[in-house]
């Protein structure tokens, strides 16, 4: 049908230079959702929206055309319409156009029960009702905002010539160090020979080791799908499933792993600016006034770099009362360190890098000084971790020595160490939880309200 | 480091117009895997490959030049090397270039012990060493194609405004009729509400129904995701987890629903060709001759549509003995069933339209005939049934009626009721196995070998 239109379409044409042709737009089709319906005696007016974009478009009607302007005017919110109008721009107007309805049809009714009737609802009660929330302002807006950043990932490495790898979701690899896993059945309590993969299964935790062994076929990779963790936390920060990006590049080192995490936050805040700018003005009023400086900071600054030893001895002289104040070499930082560091030292992100080796991971590449790794975390102010790296153990003796005294069974690795084995090379790679990078780029506080089903202890609803 | 090239850059800059500069160019430096090293006494020459393109660099290298020339005549198949070198250009040759090794350094060794040696391997010996075969010429021109395929179905619905959505793997939802499912347990063998999330929780077989919630949000949505089956079957197109692709539109009927599948297909195969066109030979060459005719035919053909009505008077006037020769209408059809149709009837893609309700999904859109439901599947030459989709059944009082009718619980279903309760319009959508578009457009007649490390019964390795 001629005219047919999203309301982006409409938005797009009233922004672009090229004038518009009469007769080409004069009368448009549009269909979507009433957000709220303002009946007067003989003219009224629907905001209406499609869902193809942030803003509502402006219906007017009135009793002179239309010949079931009564019914029209009882339209509640949430009820789905066609419409058929003559497009008018009002470029003086706070809206850009209206369109004048020649004719609205019913597509389906919603009545007085509709549990999102014109009113600030607050996030919590939304969470229940998950399956209609992406109807509302803020998680529309954090929802696009999610697409468009996955697209932003996808972007960024394709153009490298990265390979997307999907690395398994179920898996006989034990996950060292990396907390609970989901046990995957179809025997449930019965004998694991007989159950269908014949023994123990288990969900991902993380994609990085197989990652890697195609790195060392690719060079450069990345995964991007979901992981999962059986931890009993109610925290803003956790849920049992959340999707990784885990980029693994070969013959890349600490600093070119860092150039590269660097290169992708920028990529993916100018990509969300360009593509989003409704949204994350919305965001900017509404959830996080500081949101746009912030993010305008980063992209314009280049990241700081310190080692946790620097770190450690910054900390040790910081005249604040931290309530973990034993300060000392060879401790995980918490939350109020990382916070001071880039809050108050910093005053950005900041790239710690050359940990402890204890409180690391068994695959990141030991330092020449025999006592730190060569491992990365990107702190940025009130996120905290956004990005954690490193340069792997590419020496297949250290390797195997460092699992072998850590208790791993080297007979489920030997096709790890195979990949040092055979054509072994300085490769590196890091992990981005990819809810945090939304949470950081939409201001948004609470992990379960950026997933669109969020998976949580004792919350398995949808 | 000045020079620092991959080989992916190298081919692009000697197929482009640009007239090279010299001193750009002039030494570069490379790091990757020699595939063959042709040892001679005074001149020498290796394949290399970095992965980030499907043809190798020629290295040449000779005693008078290099110091190490005794060492490198050594290394084998597997090895991983840097080299610093002169890059000549050779137009006349075969290869469009060669680099003569200035200096050739040791970066990991590979001995006579690698799996990969220089000969064909079968497919499924590789399948064995999962971890080392996208070094391979066959795994890493499928692992590309795969990639770029993600990407390509990423570019064509952000292109148009479909925003992106990662329904939930975990669910506590039935799969009604869509096979065996994995149970997700942290309790395995206890008590289900003792369990993490209080009740029974399975691996997801389709995201479709979350994914209609947030098309009455954002009309154009999709998701690219996991799912599962627990299905005990051996066969060359099933595993235990595969991705799909499940797009899903408002305001959309089953006409519109095939008219974005057809161009959809036709993109994607556009894409390949233009991002791949080295891999697409190579399979043409060694994998399936009949290829690229096949697909470019596909591009540039409209794809029938019929409905399984005619479909089933063709095959009752049919002069072929099928194996299951009872035609009927009602029944399901079999392989060899849709191969007649494709591959002797229309010799192309078609669409049957408009199936028994018996055989098919309970969110079918019923037809006025009360016979029939609004669905399609896209039929195939040589891999058979490419997507399902249908319009979805967007009257509360018939879809109650038919959940009530088989049988399913209504409470777990509530949610999706109200999709039909507040605003709910007419919808469509369809389900694409990526699996299976990535084995229509190599070529590849096993799923195993086009999954980074598929899963099937009583496979877990790696």
């Amino acid at each position: 049908m001629p005219g047919e239109m999203s309301i982006r379409d409409i938005y797009r044409l009233t922004k672009s230079e090229v004038e518009l042709e009469k007769d080409q737009v004069e009368y448009v089709q549009l269909q979507g959702w009433i957000r709220t319906n303002r009946a007067g005696k003989n003219v009224s007016f629907i905001s209406l929206n499609d869902g193809t974009y942030f803003s509502n478009a402006q219906i007017v009607y009135d009793a002179n055309t239309l010949s079931n302007y009564e019914e029209v005017s009882k339209y509640l919110t949430g009820t789905a319409i066609s419409v058929i109008g003559k497009l008018i721009l009002t470029p003086d107007a706070k809206q850009p156009f209206e369109v004048q309805a020649k004719e609205i049809r019913l597509e389906g009714l919603a009545d007085h029960t509709y549990p999102l009737q014109k009113k600030r609802h607050s996030l919590e009660y939304l969470r229940e009702i998950a399956h209609l929330r992406p109807r509302t302002n803020t998680l529309s807006a954090v929802f696009r905002v999610r697409s468009v950043l996955a697209m932003a990932i996808h972007t960024f490495f394709q153009e490298q010539g990265f390979v997307y790898v999907n690395t398994p979701i179920i898996t006989g690899a034990d996950a060292e160090g990396a907390g609970e896993t989901f046990t995957v059945t179809t025997n449930y309590g019965e004998k694991m020979e007989e159950d269908f993969f014949g023994k123990h299964a288990s969900l991902t935790v993380s994609g990085q080791l197989q990652a890697e062994a195609f790195a060392l076929a690719f060079r450069d990779v990345y995964t991007f799908g979901p992981t999962f963790r059986a931890e009993e936390s109610n925290t803003t920060t956790h849920a049992a499933e959340f999707w990784m990006i885990e980029p693994e590049m070969a013959f890349a080192d600490l600093e070119y792993d860092m150039d590269v995490i660097e290169d992708m936050v920028k990529f993916c805040i100018d990509y969300v600016m360009e593509m989003c700018p409704e949204e994350m003005n919305f965001f900017n009023e509404r959830i996080d006034t500081s949101l746009l400086e912030r993010l305008n900071h980063v992209r314009s600054t280049a990241f700081r770099r310190m080692s946790y030893t620097e770190a450690i001895e910054i900390l040790k002289k910081a005249d604040v009362k931290f309530e973990n104040n034993q300060i000392e070499w060879g401790m995980d930082l918490n939350t109020e360190h990382e916070r001071y560091l880039t809050d108050q030292v910093v005053k950005g992100p900041v790239f710690l890098t050359d940990y402890p080796k204890e409180i690391k991971a068994f695959y990141m590449r030991e330092n020449e000084d025999g006592k730190t790794v060569a491992a990365t975390d990107l702190l940025v102010p009130t996120v905290g971790e956004l990005v954690g790296g490193s340069q792997r153990e590419e020496r297949l003796e250290l390797l195997e020595k460092k699992m072998k005294d850590l208790g791993m069974n080297l007979d489920n690795y030997q096709w790890y160490l195979d990949l040092r084995r055979y054509g072994g090379c300085e490769h590196a790679g890091f992990g981005l939880g990819f809810e945090r990078l939304v949470m950081y780029v939409t201001g948004m506080k609470n992990i379960r309200d950026v997933i669109p089903f969020a998976r949580t202890p004792k919350n398995l609803d949808f």
